[in-house]
């Protein structure tokens, strides 16, 4: 009978970061409050200094650092007060030997001094200010161009938007923001035991879960769905719909019918569509082995088990992957972390095994096994995510350190 | 001089903790697919078992677990077929002993046996099936509620709804969903110095982040911002603002102006609104020292310093921390994993400080430290999270494990 040709977890990454290299999505042009979580489809360059003033980060008095060498709360130093910066404003004020100007945060340095002293460390007397403590260079303030330098590179192409990457945009002023394309994503179910969720439950059938869980993992990866659908085992109906799937889609992603068993037709319909597209089909991992990725019209197509936990572990996984090697994304969070083993257990997994973990209430980052049969979408429900043990690792002991693989 | 009286960490959070006891959000009820990183409502119990069959997770062969003791590769033994179990239907075939029954992935298990076989440990004969491996009871099957049992209790009050729990209420046939309403929140930005990224920038001015980035924020953490407004420096002004926005709101934060300088008028605000509502102001931490909590009406509202840094930084830890508490949310997805250091410093912090970190490149889950100013928005974007460092801490080594609180 067929077997899978089975390949490392290692081999399956690196074929579907080479296959999709030339794959890239289109571009469009977004006002920046709805960039969030989008990938950056340009570099972003500076066209200003920030702050384009001296500008104090505290509120308390401008001074020149040499007036006060030497100054402590036994030896405070008088500086007369000259004035006072006003908040938004240039001031034309300058600081000379053994004087001061009050700055509020914000505001702008006076032309002469070099450091800000916070007023905590003063006080204020009828004929100046007593500072209690000396100041070094540039203390408590910011130079011009000294959080971002005008011309210079800020944000590179292929960088996650999140809301600090808008934070800097819109400190230079950038209103319109070039991203990429969310990528369109096609989810097809088959399986003739599966009902959807508006039909009634039937003897011998189980309620579909793919269609949904599929999707909102796509949204939440910033896919937009474009297909979702349950298709019973026909051949030629799959056939179809995969078809015109491909057409209208960046990525598509079948469930159900990955395997080598009598009703496993998705193999065999990614070839029917294009000849020697599939380019792996088996990966020696759990929850998971029968996964197919082709590539069909340039695009990834792959082909998952029909368990929803293999299906979602997948997807999470190498789906993800491709994503982002069509987005260009290679500087995405880091979804794997240190976590130690709070208590050991016996593991001899026959594969590679993403083994679902929970993180322990001690918050010292702790993680425990997350026991029961792989199909259960329960067991994902009281999960925080995975870690990898690899075959035939015979114990994990207590206070061993693994990465855990994050949900979303 | 006035000075804040800081306390620490711990006490914040404590008194954070216990104000809101009583502020519980209104729920509303939703379509499943639309839950998505809402929080849970109701208690969610099963009306049904989960499969109410017994399943098979492989593509296979139903057995006797007696009729295969001692079979291996070099001694298989011999069932005879009696038939298949067809997908997506019941199957009255009943397995007696020494016969077996085709079952696919997902399929029913006859009555009479009690495990599944993978079709890759046997091989088909003229007269039946030859099995190279012995099975255990309930292998590579799940019995007839083994994933959820009828009247269980699947999700708590209060849970985080993510893609498996949706999955799991998908599989219940759960279609309509009581969740929490999503807090409203009102940003309210103060500060002469700013001008909106609508305007030109003039001379002494900078631009304001923060409406931005507090309501990009605000959303990640699943509200919805209803009231977005950079106000001038002006005590009337703000004090109208602020009150409209405590009463249509179940959350406020203004922005600048939480300090002890000449127009750092948050506090008294937050005063002249409800007497001794400010039941904190100044946290033993950096950045984001003078910060201000006060209870208006039951409703947590916030006083944050106007650095975006500092104000991201005590949104993210402090005021995510009251949006928790009124939603009820206990067992959020912790934001803290343990890493070491890859590359020490020095650090004799004067105050308990969030230190920004990024992780390296090898995926080993090391954190180098990200330098510059803390008045610095692109720092943040070349950081991966914080990790807080205590003060008086002289050294950090290379080596040292600390918890990285990650950025969304």
């Amino acid at each position: 009978m067929k077997r899978l040709n089975l390949i490392s977890i290692e081999e399956a990454q690196e074929r579907i970061d080479t296959q999709f290299i030339d794959y890239e999505l289109e571009t469009e042009e977004l006002l920046l409050t709805e960039c969030r979580g989008r990938i950056l489809g340009e570099e972003i360059y500076s066209p200003i200094n920030v702050p384009d003033y001296r500008r104090s980060t505290v509120d308390g008095y401008a001074v020149r650092t040499e007036d006060l060498e030497g100054a402590s709360l036994d030896a405070p130093i008088l500086l007369k007060l000259i004035g006072k910066s006003e908040m938004g404003h240039l001031t034309d004020l300058e600081v000379k030997p053994h004087e001061t100007v009050y700055v509020p945060t914000g505001g702008m340095v006076p032309a002469g001094a070099n450091a800000m002293i916070m007023q905590e460390y003063t006080e204020p007397k009828e004929d100046g200010v007593l500072f209690e403590i000396s100041a070094s260079e540039l203390e408590n303030m910011i130079d011009v161009g000294g959080d971002i330098m005008k011309d210079s590179l800020i944000l590179r192409k292929g960088s996650l938007i999140r809301t600090q990457e808008i934070g800097a945009m819109a400190s230079i002023g950038k209103k319109i923001v070039k991203v990429y394309k969310k990528p369109r994503v096609s989810i097809i179910c088959t399986g003739d035991e599966l009902i959807s969720i508006d039909e009634d439950l039937t003897p011998g059938k189980i309620r579909d879960m793919n269609t949904i869980t599929l999707k909102m993992i796509a949204e939440e990866l910033g896919c937009i769905v474009v297909r979702n659908e349950l298709v019973k085992d026909d051949f030629d109906a799959i056939l179809k719909v995969v078809g015109d799937a491909v057409d209208e889609s960046d990525l598509v992603v079948v469930s159900g019918g990955s395997s080598v068993g009598e009703k496993d037709v998705t193999a065999d319909i990614f070839r029917t569509l294009e000849e020697n597209s599939v380019f792996m089909h088996g990966i020696r991992v759990k929850p998971g082995k029968p996964t197919i990725v082709a590539n069909i019209q340039g695009k990834p197509v792959f082909g998952l088990p029909g368990h929803p936990v293999s299906a979602l572990n997948i997807f999470r996984i190498f789906v993800r992957r491709a994503l982002d090697r069509i987005q260009l994304q290679k500087d995405s969070i880091p979804r794997m972390v240190r976590s130690s083993c709070q208590e050991g257990f016996v593991a001899s997994p026959e594969r590679d095994t993403y083994q679902m973990v929970r993180f322990t209430d001690d918050s010292m980052g702790h993680f425990v096994k997350v026991t029961g049969k792989s199909g259960m979408i329960t067991l994902l429900t009281k999960a925080d995510g995975y870690v990898l043990i690899r075959a035939h690792d015979n114990v994990v002991n207590t206070g061993d350190v693994f990465e855990v693989i994050l949900f979303d």
